[in-house]
């Protein structure tokens, strides 16, 4: 049975986290919330904030090691606090150490910035950090997913079919040596 | 008297449009609300949607020629529309080419990646887009208050009042050659 790493926090849109985790445990898998939060996180709903969630494990606690992916979802709010807290920052590079798959929709790539592990991959996010991606040396493509050596990335909630079907098919293959930090 | 533009769209910090505002106001210059919408813009209050200004200007009807300078905000919803705003980036563009002077804190340099006009230049912001801003190029220093050839950046609220006081600074020297798109 897989586990996955949902990666949070406050203001993360929220259909970006419960549509592919539905999708995770559809397949029978763990999806846990991880966060730099300890008890609950508060989500994004389109235009204001939604409602409460159940951190289940702490960032503190959690291991890359513990778990066979990550998923990153997107809202404005929440990877704009997740790239400037440095264990976030490791967590997130220790999947790609691992050759672990990695997900991220929406804004949700942008972590992936200072977490530096960008630079050469081809990928896709909301429209709004395409150049942030490109300065950091991605190649950024206008598709609903873009799947490169196990890392999934798509633009928009509207992509969210497409994003979980390509997210379960990489997490399914497992360790790609060609992921990493 | 001078004419200041201050562009902004839903999900600006309030702060950070009318402190700079009332010191502007202060020298018994205009300071007008320029923005995509036409009518009202709702502010962000620190953590939550604040309260409804009036929009001055939109930005449809405005050119920068009428203006003796630009001012944008922070917020991380605002300038995260903006800079996907074909409209505001050729105006934010046009105080550049015309030497103008541009102030600009926390979150509201992003928009000037998009511009194409933070390349070489010395210049602070809010610290989640401090990477950004260095891949456009950018030296990106951690100071209260960066002037840099009447480029005018600060980091957060707290840094308001060195802000404001070097923003009137230099619409007060006006024009300065090496401020350029």
């Amino acid at each position: 049975m897989k586990r996955i790493a949902i990666l949070a926090t406050n203001g993360f849109e929220e259909i970006e986290l419960t549509s592919p985790q539905k999708a995770l445990l559809d397949q029978g898998w763990k999806a846990e919330v991880v966060s730099p939060q300890k008890d609950t996180i508060k989500s994004w709903d389109h235009t204001d904030w939604g409602t409460t969630f159940k951190v289940d494990k702490p960032l503190s606690q959690a291991n890359a090691k513990d778990y066979d992916a990550l998923l990153l979802p997107g809202g404005v709010i929440s990877p704009d606090a997740l790239r400037i807290d440095e264990d976030a920052l490791i967590f997130i590079r220790d999947f790609f150490k691992q050759h672990k798959p990695v997900g991220a929709i929406c804004h949700g790539p942008w972590s992936l910035i200072n977490a530096g592990v960008v630079d050469g991959r081809t990928m896709t996010s909301y429209k709004s950090i395409r150049k942030d991606l490109e300065n950091a040396g991605a190649l950024w493509v206008d598709r609903e997913v873009v799947v490169d050596e196990a890392l999934v990335t798509s633009r928009n909630p509207d992509d969210l079919p497409a994003f979980n079907k390509k997210l379960v098919e990489e997490i399914k293959e497992g360790k790609h040596t060609l992921q990493q930090a």
